[in-house]
């Protein structure tokens, strides 16, 4: 450590969050460690500290709290009263309990965003079909069904086109609530890093891109967007971050529409439309985090380059990335390639490129066609220009 | 890892530039171990493949070199006949001994220099002070004893201004050259990849800035420097990696004269002078250095900004560091700090500061004034401009 008081930083989840932070932690010369499931994991396999433990055991989250100063989180899935036993354990959990709990739970979040006067989806409690097709006599159909916390299946959002389908969901027995189907005309995300003192940082407001509700591309800063919505959608994400209490990043997943921002979800961690920052912004959203959860004073949010586009390499058939990693690297020396370590299984998200410079048309150009590729072995076919 | 054939990359020596090739070895996917004297080295402590080891003894190498398939080096102590018998017990030693050789042998580089045709500053053997003597009789004093190998005490260059001086080196019984002491205008650096397949890329020229002979900055790429002589130096630098067989980065330290460019060192490891390259180069140094000794194609060495300066933080009286990073952080969220985990002694580089942007004097300004802050707690005076 770099002197008597360099603290360590716990983050409980080991998935390529944790692993972008462990390596974001490395230049600030604090200590951080990692609570695993198995020594594979993607963050496990890079962070020298790692301890594997069951993130919903009270126990396993104390022993691993007790040689940190500071606990956060790779994903939101550490039930709120083990978080709140943990800080009274010890060390400080950043975010808290009290905030946490709106990226834990979607019908607190729309309760809070509500009373925060925050613009969001028409919502209501799915406890029934009655409720569900009660609510689209109202919204017209589709409709979107919501997992309260977690979901099913790895799954926790279903667009229900009909009744039947509604039904099939409720099956499940899982606590639901039930939103309008919005006509966005994109998705756009604001990150915001705030501090325990309550210093905060917007990054500039981006696109995301997504296809079968799995984000596929990021585009910092998202092209073409009226300035006047790009300083709305920084104060809204300012305005929730203060709202809610965050310490640590908060993304806020936003749909653009002819009448305005909605508010589609929150997230209390790094997140996937902020990997661009790694090389597009002064200051990393791994960084931030750290620094933020440190009460550190936050860095620079600022573009390093006109455009970034950042593409997911999600997992095909063949499991060996690496031979393909060569090719991608002789094509285009200037893209850069994150691989997170983990087993490849199809649709899985296994790394992801980022291209930055001046043409936001050829940067997508390039991180598809590279992301592409490491997904798929197949070469895209280049588009006409 | 990424998939059945990711490789493992070992560093012999755990200093900074084996922490910062630990952080870039987490995007590649890749595995990563290095060979460390003490847990509490900079790159053991956040290297999850971290082995302890003395790399004076073969057997500790090989036990080393047995878990990877590449060994590269964080520093040139390794013994050449080492080297050599650990390529025999496996893995593939990069850069391997024979250009390994002239990073360790200041004799065997000079001569080799000459057999390239390569400029350098006049030097001798100087086995006794007849030698000395004799050759300032041509060069005048001063004159520059250094090391052929190794050095006495943490140093292997003396500067003497007489034959008094001389002997006092002489008189520590280690193996010497003695060299003209160059009147330069200032020092430059050339970063050179190389892949054992040829390829070859090469950075921005730099500027470096000594005092006391320890680097204290460096400016990227050097401010006025003209056109043709930094094609000189590149081609310098690609003449000497191709000549020597360098695999892996190879950083050539020059002086800039009026006669022209002189080689003053090599070194076949990241390198100081390219600690810029982290945020101002397309491909740091550090990815650079990977790629090459696992023969992927090099990534683009191409500025990600018009100018970036780099200051090293050296270690003052307070070993505290972490407690002033709070007020450089507070004082500009825009410059990026590396900090090394070192104990933090007098003189001791551990860690340095980065500012990107296009202002070279403003870059300069803020990066001294963060790492002097870091270093000793005082504030520098701002300069009147």
């Amino acid at each position: 450590m770099t002197g008597p008081r360099a603290p360590v930083v716990g983050m409980v989840g080991a998935g390529q969050l944790a692993r972008m932070t462990c390596q974001a932690a490395v230049g600030l010369g604090i200590g951080f460690r990692v609570l695993a499931a198995a020594v594979g994991e993607s963050a496990a396999q890079v962070c020298a500290g790692t301890q594997i433990g069951d993130y919903r055991s009270l126990d396993d989250l104390v022993a691993f709290g007790r040689r940190c100063d500071v606990v956060t989180f790779d994903h939101e899935h550490v039930p709120g009263p083990h978080a709140r036993a943990l800080e009274r354990a010890g060390p400080r959990v950043r975010p808290g309990p009290d905030a946490l709990r709106y990226a834990q739970d979607k019908r607190a979040m729309r309760e809070r965003l509500a009373g925060l006067g925050v613009a969001c989806p028409r919502s209501a409690r799915a406890a029934c079909l009655e409720d569900v097709t009660g609510f689209a006599a109202g919204s017209g159909w589709p409709v979107v069904l919501k997992a309260v916390s977690g979901g099913y299946d790895g799954k926790g959002v279903w667009v229900c086109d009909g009744p039947d389908q509604a039904a099939e969901v409720l099956a499940h027995g899982i606590e639901l609530i039930v939103e309008e189907h919005v006509a966005f005309d994109r998705e756009l995300a604001v990150l915001v890093a705030r501090s325990p003192s309550g210093q905060a940082a917007v990054y500039p407001v981006v696109q995301t891109v997504q296809r079968d509700g799995i984000c596929r591309e990021v585009l910092a800063p998202a092209p073409g967007l009226a300035a006047a919505t790009a300083v709305a959608a920084q104060q809204l994400g300012l305005a929730i971050a203060a709202g809610v209490g965050v310490t640590g990043m908060l993304a806020v997943e936003l749909f653009e529409t002819p009448g305005g921002l909605l508010v589609n979800e929150l997230a209390m961690r790094p997140h996937n439309s902020g990997h661009w920052t790694i090389e597009g912004a002064r200051t990393s959203q791994f960084e931030q985090h750290l620094r933020a959860v440190l009460d550190l004073p936050l860095g620079s949010p600022v573009a390093a380059a006109p455009y970034a586009v950042m593409a997911n390499i999600l997992g095909g058939d063949d499991p060996d990335l690496y031979s393909r990693l060569v090719h991608v690297m002789a094509a285009d020396p200037s893209v850069k390639v994150h691989l997170y370590g983990k087993a490849v299984r199809p649709g899985r998200k296994v790394g992801h490129v980022t291209a930055v410079g001046d043409d936001i048309c050829d940067l997508r150009d390039r991180a598809g066609r590279a992301a592409a590729y490491l997904s798929s072995g197949v070469e895209q076919e280049r588009p006409q220009r």
